[in-house]
């Protein structure tokens, strides 16, 4: 197994354990409830944002231990995110991950408070006391996490990417909608890590925001590249689904190799970015080539 | 006008006023979200949640300003529960508060959406910066609003109460039911408005949980008894549909006079808890008479 493998695996094991702790607690008012929000929050996934809060924040010198609760703070809002959009209402999918979605497995109404409930976990996470980090920078990243999830990112990415469908839309528009579906949470995951670091040079916090654009892009263009070239089995999800939605992506904008070409740009502007910080970028490197060659 | 319908009144503005700041923001990234966001928000309602963030602040000192964030927050999240609770899937509802509900008016997927985006609003709110707090008493709030929203208290009640439909439930589930789905969030606004006094004493705020709870439930046996006897314009949704739904409500378990006794004995155990404190509770103990003697 390579070092990244190995880093990849060994964090989502750590996220995992910590989200198993925060969901499935003894004496759940709702026992239903808590099955539900743990069966949407731990049935597998690449944990992409975890691992970005462990290895940015491992980079700057900060413990794993003070960067639990943002990991699995970012993980719940992911993982709610994906919930809601499997909803019949929403992208109606059956499949995720290869398992059943969440309301498949239980039902609508269940789907949508287990949802709820993550969101909301996210944030109790995030703002239990943290001996590691001042109050001042805990409250300021709950903020952040919070612009990053609702009308300011995530939310009005989903909206946005809603109304696109069935409709061709150009370029910049498709962009400003992944910048806020997928890539606003991937940003905060970074920014969260950065942010424990109490005296990380502004500089290299702008360099940090500038790796984490191109990568949250990066990832987007590789998600619309494989739902052209990948196969259902290994996607976990049907292949060709944005294609049955009329989705506009990347490919269908700028043709396949293009499209390419693109993800390889933006690999390059997040490595270059890494290069001019005075640490130990090895790992994140190797995700950032690791994003754009992955074929699930 | 009374003096409580006029205070009443002065917070419900009070409280529009700043929703309609956070929510109709200059250039959303989705117009039609912060739109849909708008339209659950602040189309109508009573403004219970904010009108005891400011209610009891008030008593204790505190600047009607350095309760603002915390009432807008609390009523986030009672706006997006509500419009996931009218959703098709959920109760189902086509009117409330004698309009159309958020999915009529727009779409199931926009409702989702906008109740999302109202939760994440709640959290964005709540942790910006407030001159008037301390970082890690704001911070505590964060995590109490959190645990009162969350599978520790509304989702949870939620979740209970879609179960127990079409099916009896006993008057110990039902007050867990009803302590979790709608105590809990009228419980913490009381909460985050005597945590804004920092020297408050411990006994103090022990006397307002006490009132809170009481309060708490006596609004929700009085909402079961308006199911039956008050009347669907009065109330703005339809008169019977607790019964539609075969809901066990006090009324049903307790007969309609005992459920009536248990409301005004809920009052006087509220009203008991304030004059044990020593500032001046008229307003509250008003409040906690108009909540059995209302009739929507």
């Amino acid at each position: 197994m390579t070092q990244l493998a190995e880093t990849l695996n060994q964090y989502q094991q750590r996220v995992d354990k910590n989200l198993n702790k925060y969901i499935n607690i003894t004496h759940p008012i709702s026992p239903l409830l808590n099955e539900a929000m743990g069966y949407g929050a731990l049935l597998g996934g690449k944990r992409v944002r975890p691992f970005l809060v462990y290895a940015v924040g491992d980079m700057l010198g900060c413990s794993l231990q003070s960067l639990d609760p943002l990991a699995a703070a970012v993980e719940c809002i992911h993982a709610y995110s994906l919930i809601h959009d499997d909803l019949p209402a929403m992208d109606d999918d059956d499949l995720r991950r290869g398992q059943m979605t969440c309301h498949k497995k239980f039902d609508e109404a269940t789907a949508i408070l287990a949802g709820d409930a993550l969101q909301t976990l996210a944030f109790d996470i995030i703002s239990m006391p943290n001996k590691a980090i001042t109050a001042q920078a805990q409250l300021k990243m709950v903020n952040f996490l919070a612009k990053a999830a609702g009308d300011h990112g995530m939310c009005a990415g989903q909206a946005l990417d809603l109304v696109a469908e069935n409709q061709s839309v150009n370029l910049v528009t498709l962009q400003k909608i992944h910048q806020a579906k997928t890539g606003a949470l991937i940003k905060v995951a970074i920014q969260l890590a950065a942010m424990t670091k109490s005296d990380l040079h502004e500089d290299h916090f702008q360099l940090l925001n500038t790796f984490a654009d191109a990568i949250g892009l990066a990832f987007q263009v590789q998600d619309d590249i494989l739902d052209i070239i990948g196969d259902t089995q290994t996607l976990g999800k049907p292949q060709g689904s944005d294609l049955a939605l009329h989705k506009s992506t990347y490919p269908a904008l700028l043709g396949l190799e293009e499209a390419q070409n693109k993800a390889q740009a933006l690999c390059h502007e997040a490595q270059l970015a890494l290069s001019q910080l005075p640490y130990n970028t090895e790992l994140l490197s190797k995700f950032a080539q690791y994003i754009i060659a992955r074929d699930r």
